[in-house]
């Protein structure tokens, strides 16, 4: 038996007692291998890059490439660059192995029947690596040239065993004549994130690539955010496509499927709008980390949630236009899955998509504009009331399907635990998050003083939001660290509001009176709390809801005030 | 001016400014005066009592009378007994009064054109009185006999000027002949709770009249409660009916009418069983006082809540059937009215209603019996999801409309508040409540104890519930109060599941070690709390969500056991 047949047998062996094995058991139509149609169908498109200059064929047709599968098999796997298990690679050594000019292996690109990679100063032939890989096609995107730009995304492959597996697929090294210092030259190497878009100098940046950026304070302070400071969560780079002609792929349980441009969707189909709340599952992370110890992830505060007014077709209308029967469904139509062109994927459940005040929407206008490109440009997905996780930007495909969507951001991430499960968390049992709990957070503390300079009163402002559509029915503030209540008022911003349901943040002010026997105090701790309509309100501390990963960090906010002078 | 008219006329003043008058300007069709048709059409029923023995047609009249709108203009009021505002009535002097005899008093009974009621050894002639009475014809259950049994439950009579305006209808004294040591003797005060049902004496009793009691722990710990040990809640007493014919009518905004009878709704309509969880908002008030201060109202532990199977007809069914036009809503159909025939009233959001998933029941049988009277006989509304308190029982009235019910129960009672509004509370500012937050509690807690006699390990057993049809995903434990939590087991009760979203309780079960260091303790104090699929949790105290109502007391669940041997 070939060495390579060898490996690939205990590849599968391992497979087949990981998660990867189980996700492929238990859905039907969405995590088999990859199908060349998706592909195909991707290449066709010409590669409008907004203002950006045309980027060459081979990059941009790969950067656009509808990705679907791509952490499908995840499960195994910690995609988000948000952990880092980096090794350095062993260098192979060079002894009579054969040699290529990177020239040559750029011809080996996505596109080509035999895609190569380069890893170090190694080539690669992957032809039969493709079909096997977990995380399924998106792997073309680094042929032609170099891995390392996306193992930097993809850190989970940063580890011995998936070296021993590309190790077998070796073909030989890069000649030395194109080598700079014993290395393959930087501007050999295709940087991913090379057609991303430009951001406004307020966000408050986390991680530049992927972009990772909070709303500055004033835009929390707006009920509506401008685009330009809505906070931006990407996984990937931002991929880049002619907006009409894009085209959007809606599968049904039987197989059948429907192809739709964006330019039909606009067309065809009755327009609505809905203004809504999108907020991360990890906003206010870094007060739980602050809070009850480290959590793994982008350390947010308060500024992962924003609000805008979206334009688009409903997904429902889309769904029974491409042949589901909404008022009689197949009893495998139980989640809709949402595969975006860079390589993310999420999934809801069938009953928020057609519930007739869910008012789910495929939409392609943000406030009056377009959609930028950070924010999803041509087309996104927004499901109000839902972790914004699943409204999935650059919708390449929409899948109908038994089960949750196989992708690591449903089944490995967006979940919760018992705080006491800190080393391994039951990922399969924990549930994916949809609708969010109610939160709330200061976005302003001012003190005011009278002419003395005397703190007369404390003036604070904030945000409050519960998934759902559950509206936020009183805000609480406390300037003695919750020993006693006040209630804040709540901004009457209705005018601004179109959708079913309360699927926006409510702002609230509050001005509240100093007691005498704190003045001398040089500081006060004000806290925050919200309750909704069910009555569900926030939990006190981080200690109780604390969870490895840092998602939803509701507890009450804190912010402090100096009182000295 | 006649001293009647210039009462009268200082009476309207106070109404003016009072709720009541807010109450009637901001309804359409629920908030008029009684009228005549609604006290007819249950005087046609005869009046069978299950085994009790058939009641004299004058009590069980009017006992079973359908009183529309008592608390109609309830908001000024208090009516329930759980508050108290107990104060004597200044006896009136008999000096050159009109005497009449009991039995004269009791021709003017509520089907009398002039019906008079007796207070203390007064008689007084309500005639004029009762169209402008803030409870409705409700007051004519008492007329013919004493007010005494019904002020002893609408206690907010108990108070100055309530008598001063009594006092105005005066027009006589009871003749001495039929006084006993001064007083109208007991066997004349009509009994309102004579005909209420035998109640299972397992259930723990916090009041009998109206009655009111807790599932004990044997049925807690069942999934679904036995009908014996269902926990009751009543307002009132417990309407005497003939099943079959007993009528309902439904009443559309544009004040059309559909009335159908028990029987004809079996008949016509699909039937529907929906299991469901039923919990009193004031479920556990007993520990936020406990926890937190003084509450007003019923002292309930853990055992107002309890789960059935209940089949029925859908609501939605019946209000189309009646005229309503469910695809296109006019503007003026937001909530539906339900009134009950003793007295009780309440209204839910017309979405909850027609929700294709909400599973609205207008029911007739209890885990497949029909409806004990104690629970509604012969029919009731089921509202999965929400409070109970908005499950009327004894439904004798369905009415469309663009407000909230204007009874006490809707607006003056099942709300909660900033804990610092403990004194005046802003009833009408305050949301009502529908949707259940996320609570849990502890049924049973036992030390296991090796053969040495030492504590090993503890087990311990319990409820969690959300409302609004959200799953209970997971229960933590703590036996250290607080500190570390572990995974409680959820049992799987699927199978006795009917419905279309998770509207029932999961029982919990956990086992747990005792930590070394802390055998030594003479005992342990367990913690559980319940996360919902929202992702909501608990709060940790009962100080942050004090209400001096005692309602939605949902913070941890605590249980203390002994570890000394």
């Amino acid at each position: 038996m070939p060495l390579k047949n060898a490996i690939s047998g205990r590849l599968l062996a391992r497979l087949e007692s990981s998660y990867w094995t189980s996700c492929v058991q238990h859905t039907r139509n969405s995590c088999r291998l990859p199908r060349p149609m998706n592909l195909g169908g991707t290449r066709r498109y010409s590669h409008h890059v907004g203002n950006n200059p045309k980027p060459s064929r081979s990059w941009a047709s790969l950067a656009s490439r509808s990705a679907i599968v791509v952490g499908i098999a995840a499960g195994s796997l910690q995609l988000l660059s948000e952990e880092s298990n980096d090794k350095p690679y062993s260098k192979v050594k060079k002894a009579k192995v054969k040699t290529f000019r990177l020239a040559e292996v750029k011809q080996h690109d996505g596109s080509s029947k035999n895609p190569w990679v380069i890893r170090g100063t190694s080539v690669y032939d992957i032809t039969d690596w493709v079909r096997a890989h977990p995380g399924g096609e998106v792997i073309l995107t680094a042929a032609g040239g170099s891995l390392e730009p996306y193992w930097d995304i993809f850190t989970i492959h940063k580890r011995a065993d998936v070296y021993e597996i590309l190790e077998q697929y070796k073909i030989g090294e890069i000649d030395d004549v194109d080598l700079k210092d014993g290395r393959v030259p930087q501007d050999a190497i295709v940087d991913p994130f090379k057609y991303d878009p430009e951001r406004d100098e307020r966000l408050v940046t986390l991680t530049p690539c992927p972009r990772n950026a909070e709303t500055p304070e004033v835009g929390l302070r707006e009920f509506i955010t401008p685009n330009e400071l809505f906070y931006v969560r990407n996984h990937f780079w931002v991929p880049a496509v002619d907006g009409p002609e894009h085209k959007i792929i809606v599968e049904l349980p039987d197989g059948s499927e429907r192809t739709y441009n964006v330019k039909e969707l606009k067309e065809r189909f009755q327009r609505h709008k809905v203004t809504t709340t999108l907020q991360c599952a990890g906003n206010r992370r870094k007060s739980m980390t602050d809070g009850a110890g480290p959590t793994n992830g982008l350390q947010w505060k308060a500024g992962a949630i924003s609000t805008a007014e979206w334009e688009g077709v409903k997904l429902v209308d889309v769904l029974a236009d491409a042949g589901l029967d909404i008022e009689n469904l197949p009893a495998d139509a139980q989640h809709v899955h949402f595969s975006a062109m860079e390589a993310y994927g999420a999934s809801i459940p069938i009953r928020k998509a057609i519930d007739p005040w869910g008012d789910v929407l495929l939409a392609f206008d943000m406030n009056g504009a377009e959609l930028p490109r950070d924010h999803g440009y041509p087309i996104r997905v927004i499901v109000p009331g839902t972790v914004a996780a699943r409204s999935v930007k650059w919708l390449s495909q929409i899948t109908i399907s038994e089960d949750e969507s196989p992708t690591q951001w449903q089944q490995r991430d967006y979940k919760s635990f018992c705080p006491s499960d800190v080393k391994n968390p039951d990922w399969q049992k924990a549930r994916s998050i949809q609708e969010m709990p109610v939160t709330s957070a200061f976005t302003r503390v001012e003190p005011i003083r009278d002419s003395k300079g005397e703190v007369e009163s404390i003036c604070a402002e904030g945000y409050a939001y519960s998934g759902g559509g559950r509206e936020i029915i009183r805000v609480d503030v406390s300037v003695d660290e919750g020993r006693t209540w006040h209630e804040a008022e709540l901004l009457d911003d209705e005018a601004q509001v179109s959708g079913s349901k309360a699927w926006c943040w409510k702002r609230w002010k509050y001005k509240g009176q100093v007691a005498d026997d704190r003045k001398t105090v040089a500081r006060a701790v004000l806290v925050v709390k919200a309750t909704d309509e069910a009555y569900n309100t926030q939990p006190h501390t981080y200690e109780s809801i604390f969870n490895a990963r840092g998602n939803l960090a509701t507890a009450w906010d804190h912010a402090k005030v100096s009182l000295g002078r």
